[in-house]
């Protein structure tokens, strides 16, 4: 992991050792990402100098290549034009409910209710939304559409939790609009005096005698720069989904999921940083896995069952939350089970791996065990026929006996589908983005958003969650460094 | 959590601050439980000075309140002498199975080969083993018997994976018997010639300008007290499960099993402590936890179902598998089924919770979804009556139709039965007991052992682990702290 690194991450330097800066700002940023654009805009809005240093030629991260959505609600004007009712309180309820179970009460509070005042800023700084709802929940639509639910805010349990709405917001553009927007936040830094330095490594932080943090070492043109910041450091550098020794240590079993989402930048580098600095982590074992099956939705008539042939979740929730359950509770062993009548490809182009003209003959070819299968569809279809799915209570609409041979399986597990994941783990921050150590105090001097830290999403995710408290709470980190006093 | 303390662990004393060291030695031990003595033991075989701190009055902590299981194998004289073959490759294969998904190698091919080694350390240093077998699994026998199978050895899916052998070696005592290890190590630590000094609690490490650790800084009679130690520092504190901030921060799930094992010396002190001085930590999310159904294993001939009526393990495995699986996977919605020919009270005193003549009716006073546990039932029984589970494999002696009425559920949730737990998670560290940081680089002077590490339980926990690789990787510290160069 560190062989090809000229200097450790962790190895934090000394401000003694330093004669002369070669750069200063008052707030430097490392990594240009969502979090660390619209961090840079607020943080240069507030009158300061802001430099930000990016290791890749330009801005965009793992967030241009990203879907788009931005995670927003409690009544933003795309939700009120397309006819949702929404508050920041059943916002809030919704998502202490789905992203713990140690939902981190403080930030969730903050995000909500800021939610509408962070849509205005995003347009406010050239992020366009169409007034449109897309209906194909989970991830983006393919069009210029804005609107759609994409945590199983319409499902259960959720929809008993939290009044249902849909907050994920999808800037203007016909197609996964991640690059887009990174063009507008990018175009919004440039506007606010910013400066930028591209192709400029950071290696770790420069801590002074009383342990504030007060620069970076970077290194640009094959010389080492030492960056003086005088009201702070924002970290904002990506998670460490792509450092596969990390993931090793930290959560290993997403590393047989062959769709990781990140960058060459996602390699845990700011974390190390951060931990040399006396960071603590948390919820480093924390990963969003998403197993594709829809779009569409309506293949959700359809039943996932696990090894044994049991259904473990309702079908028609969200995608990223049937990936978490089926990798971290099943194991990977998931299938799906269609009959003709619900069996079409997918947008993954997902197939069906075994046919069989009775639910017999598929659980045999399947090798689940004998009867298992049988009885799960012999359940299942019994109370589907009523419109009732009493053990996980998935939507009427979505419900109807299995009874049209031949019967297939799709089988999913990792290492016939790509599921796709990244890490949630990373640093603990104060919804100000200040880094807390472990014994919860902050450290002075330093400050972080985005997937370096431990965001929103302490355990369950959210599509649109990553853009979403990545460019709120890098928001927070940029004016609290800007308020903080120089040293 | 650090109100009450007088130096926060993690804020790291320079050694240029110090002017003179109170107290001095080669190598010094904090914490006095199993992990610390022998460590102690080692270093001061080894011809070091050894100074041993303890927050208590005594040697004791944790392992005083143990039942005692040392884990061992590869064909210790107890194994020999009950007809037990075993041998280190199957201890190998059997624990790289059990205590993953991702195993330490290297500590566990190490702790496996010289097990055999240790017995009779633990022996040359006083502690006694009877040559005799408990039958009943899971934990210590309450007789003075020594061997029993604690990590489900011989049920499914070990059995097919190692040739299964009881491995854990309680000594020679006529109860639990952690106190009475803790006797006899504590004597032996003493005729090592190692010095104790009680009643004084480390409260942070004493670092160099070279980052090195060359000391801590204690306190004792509300006097602090500055401790060099000349070859190195190693921590052997405890976990952190009696700390409630560090367990809503890491392992949030736990906080609802009222039975946590520890001493108030188990507040991640001396995790963080090494924090500050850079140390890596992992599998902060991982804990034991123990659902006490068993003994008696008979009556696992009940089957276990979550909160949709569905089986989800075989019951006759480890019951801290199943307090794993029904805490972490089934949200702790577990209850025991059984019929009348099979119930009786376990030795926890759990008794039925629910009671009818059919399984219908069982399953509606449940509130269970409805034909859920009688499907669940009809496929159990009809196999079960064959002697066969194809579902989880539960081993035939134990496989029999639950079909004499009346029919009750013991109801095992954490809120009606005291599960127990300990963290698993710690500093991250090498074999030799080397602390590493978050780059994987050794700390200089740093070395730790026991729970304040995490050891080769990295996730799935085994009876006689703790003491079996706090006692082992201890001595590994203590030795590899001894030979260490004085600074």
């Amino acid at each position: 992991m560190t062989g090809r690194d000229r200097v450790n991450p962790s190895a934090v330097r000394k401000a003694s050792r330093i004669g002369k800066w070669d750069w200063e700002a008052d707030v430097v940023v490392v990594g240009y990402g969502a979090a660390g654009a619209c961090t840079a805009i607020e943080a240069a809005e507030a009158g300061t100098e802001v430099l930000l240093l990016e290791r890749a030629s330009g801005g965009g991260g793992t967030s241009a290549n990203a879907g788009g959505v931005i995670y927003m609600g409690g009544g933003t004007p795309v939700q009120k034009a397309c006819g949702f009712d929404d508050t920041p309180d059943e916002m809030y309820k919704f998502l202490m409910a789905a992203v713990g179970p140690d939902p981190d009460e403080a930030k969730i509070r903050i995000f909500c209710d800021a939610s509408v005042a962070h849509y205005h800023w995003l347009v406010e700084h050239g992020v366009p939304f169409k007034m449109s709802f897309s209906p194909e929940p989970g991830m983006e639509a393919l069009t210029d559409d804005c609107l759609n639910y994409t945590g199983g805010e319409d499902a259960y349990p959720f929809d008993r939790i939290a009044k249902p709405a849909p907050r994920g917001h999808k800037p203007q553009y016909p197609a996964a609009a991640g690059g887009f927007l990174m063009q507008k936040l990018v175009a919004a830094a440039e506007r606010s005096g910013t400066r930028m330095e591209c192709d400029t490594r950071c290696e770790t932080l420069v801590v002074d005698d009383a342990r504030q943090v007060v620069g970076v070492v970077a290194w640009q043109d094959k010389q080492e720069r030492l960056v003086r910041a005088r009201r702070g450091v924002i970290l904002t550098a990506g998670g460490f989904t792509m450092n596969p020794t990390m993931v090793a240590r930290h959560v290993p079993l997403i590393a047989q999921c062959s769709n990781k989402i990140g960058t060459d930048g996602d390699d845990g580098r700011a974390i190390r940083m951060a931990m040399g600095a006396g960071a603590d982590v948390i919820h480093m074992d924390a990963a969003e896995v998403a197993l594709p099956i829809t779009p569409p939705r309506r293949l959700m008539r359809g039943i996932l069952v696990n090894r044994v042939g049991q259904r473990f979740i309702n079908e028609d929730t969200y995608f990223g939350r049937v990936g978490q359950e089926g990798l971290f509770r099943q194991g990977g062993h998931v299938y799906l089970i269609v009959d003709s009548a619900v069996y079409e490809r997918n947008l993954a182009g997902m197939e069906a791996s075994y046919v069989e003209e009775s639910v017999a003959a598929l659980e045999e070819s399947m090798g689940l065990p004998p009867g298992s299968l049988q009885a799960t569809m012999e359940h299942y279809n019994r109370f589907a026929a009523q419109g009732e799915d009493p053990l996980f209570h998935k939507m009427p609409t979505l419900l109807q006996p299995l009874t049209s041979a031949p019967y297939a399986a799709i089988d999913c597990r990792p290492d016939k589908v790509a599921w796709a994941t990244f890490t949630l783990g990373g640093l603990h921050t104060q919804p100000t983005g200040e880094v807390l150590n472990p014994d919860g105090e902050t450290i002075p001097g330093l400050y972080a958003a985005g997937r370096t830290t431990c965001g929103i999403c302490s355990w369950g995710y959210v599509s649109g969650m990553s853009l979403g408290d990545g460019t709120f709470f890098g928001r927070k980190a940029g004016r609290s460094a800007a308020r903080a006093s120089k040293v």
